[in-house]
């Protein structure tokens, strides 16, 4: 009843149990402050320092220097979707779209209503079962920003090198965040529902430059406008979704950070898809050199026993294998807060379930 | 140390210990599910259940009809500035505000960048000490909706009346939420920040009258059209905050429904402002008939002493009591969760405070 499992979730994902632990231990009273996290001011010191913690961690982990702004703001990666064309697409302006799968598909769906866009690229003819090469996209040298998804959580495909282009690129980096070492040198913005590698549901992680920044409209909604929230802390943020943030930064600090992580990603990551390979039984969704090293998507290749490979799994303490709604068959996801060990019971989960089904 | 003190924050504020309780007891697995709340999928049965109890403990203890829709968004009651007119005023329309205080000046302020608005009353020559009378507003019969501030948290003045005009009336409740029976007859939208009576920062309380939802504007960015929100979860909510909105709406109707509360309420507020009016060393701000049951802003009559009084009553275990930075004085915010013991050991703080300083 009352133990973990492994737990799969592509969002909102697993945490670290240290960083669920700490949490426990500050209720009913923070850090001396005579109340929870949740009871003081956003104005008071003792916030004030978990944020800067935070923000400070966050650029030590990435390698963002003092150019770049690091942002904490609430409504989820979707509202990022209009955002950014209402801070960066000019009425006259153009804005190009790699469209790689259902995340970016609907990120370009909402700049449509603030103006000009064109495809760059796209596999959805070929179920996003690849990232498009760079080589081969179609770009405007006068599109305000190339938007991407470097990660597309759902159909299980990832770059495998961050572009750097003529214009700046925005990248949504939900499921990717934190993962990996970046090279921050094409990007404009990098943003992330927190909800994956990050921390908990109710923060967005919003990383921009201010070269960047600085070409934004004005006027702009003062809520909408990036500006507002490099300039301040406007208005009350999520405090405690914040406060689990500046947690999970510490404790991947504490782990060697996104290059130690990374090794450890990457070795969890080739265990499920040398299963998936090593087996008539599986097989993945997306070409080799396209796969996510955060959401491997596989199926049976006897569809129909998906739901009970899902069933059976879960009764075996590994939870929400299910693939997404609306693509169907497996889905696991190798978040950085999931041990090692959940893949090897995976793995082994899977060879038992081939013996018995297969 | 590891103590509660009396914690008179205007918001984040404090929150029932019960509460806080149930939430360290249920880290680091919620209720069976092997992960904690913070770890399960936005669309899993455990979660549907949370936000489903939390939406129907707020229909049945404001007696909301099925009429109404309760939405948990994100942005703060900052963002529903400007979403109410995104949404509700239309290019040729106009909107009428009433201005009692800071956050109508800031909401108005959002509104003008949308279209045309009107002030039909306004206390700002007054030092927003009262709430113009209803019968002395200048309404426009044509305007889409009034926005008033039915407390104003740094001001210190509340209506005294739920406002039933010719047009739908949209209110700010953010600091009064759920402290007192509200007459809804007259209202089209009533929206909160939760972090005051309702929950922690990080998601924002919207009850909206779906005749009124129906005269929206169309079409809207996806994320803020009420309607999307209305229609489905559409994206990842503020999942931990809206946790514990539904254990803090549990825990409301528990002790007995907003009536019970607004008795007690009342009671704080009364035994407050007897101690301020009964003395010649401190002095209210706002006047009788508008005076605030959520937020006593008052002065001593020697303001060389505030600064004595506000860390007198911080070393004796009173948090919070400096009022806003852009007033100055005293503030004590006595929501829901704050226990009539915390308003008599002020009440006792004051008259020594007086005695050694007056
Ligand atoms: C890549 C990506 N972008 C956007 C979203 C939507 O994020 P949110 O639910 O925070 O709006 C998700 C959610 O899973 C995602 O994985
Ligand atoms: C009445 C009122 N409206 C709006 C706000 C702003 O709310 P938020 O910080 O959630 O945007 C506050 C915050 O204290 C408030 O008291
Ligand atoms: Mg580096
Ligand atoms: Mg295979
Ligand atoms: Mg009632
Ligand atoms: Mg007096």
């Amino acid at each position: 009843g009352s133990e973990r499992q492994f737990n799969f979730s592509a969002g909102p994902a697993v945490l670290p149990e240290e960083v669920l632990l700490e949490a426990k231990n500050e209720l009913p009273v923070y850090d001396h402050v005579g109340a929870s996290v949740m009871e003081i001011s956003h104005r008071s010191a003792a916030y004030d320092k978990i944020e800067e913690s935070a923000r400070e961690h966050m650029k030590k982990l990435l390698g963002l220097s003092d150019d770049w702004h690091v942002l904490f703001l609430q409504g989820g990666a979707s509202m990022q979707f209009y955002q950014v064309p209402l801070n960066f697409l000019p009425e006259d302006g153009s804005a190009d779209y790699v469209i790689t799968g259902r995340w970016g598909t609907k990120a370009i769906k909402e700049a449509r209503r603030v103006g000009d866009v064109r495809v760059a690229a796209s596999s959805e003819d070929d179920d996003f079962s690849h990232v498009p090469p760079v080589e081969e996209w179609d770009l405007n040298p006068d599109a305000s920003y190339v938007h991407i998804t470097t990660n597309e959580t759902v159909n299980g495909n990832q770059f495998q090198k961050d572009p750097n282009l003529d214009v700046p690129v925005v990248t949504d980096a939900s499921s990717e965040l934190l993962s990996r070492p970046m090279d921050l040198d094409g990007y404009g913005m990098i943003y992330a529902g927190a909800q994956k590698n990050v921390g908990p549901a109710g923060v967005t992680i919003v990383l921009i430059h201010d070269d960047f920044l600085q070409q934004r409209k004005q006027p702009l909604p003062t809520m909408l406008d990036y500006g507002t929230h490099a300039a301040k802390r406007f208005n009350t943020p999520p405090v405690f979704p914040i406060y689990m943030v500046e947690k999970v930064l510490r404790w991947l600090d504490d782990l060697g950070g996104v290059d130690a992580i990374h090794a450890i990603n990457q070795r969890k990551s080739q265990k499920l898809y040398n299963a998936i390979d090593g087996s008539d039984f599986y097989r993945g969704t997306v070409d080799e050199d396209s796969r996510s090293m955060m959401n491997v998507t596989f199926r049976l290749v006897e569809e129909d026993l998906e739901p009970v490979f899902i069933k059976k799994a879960k009764e075996n303490g590994l939870l929400s294998l299910g693939g997404h709604r609306t693509v169907g068959g497996m889905r696991a996801s190798l978040y950085n807060a999931l041990p090692e060990e959940a893949v090897d019971t995976l793995v082994a989960f899977m060879k038992e379930f081939e013996r018995t089904h297969g």
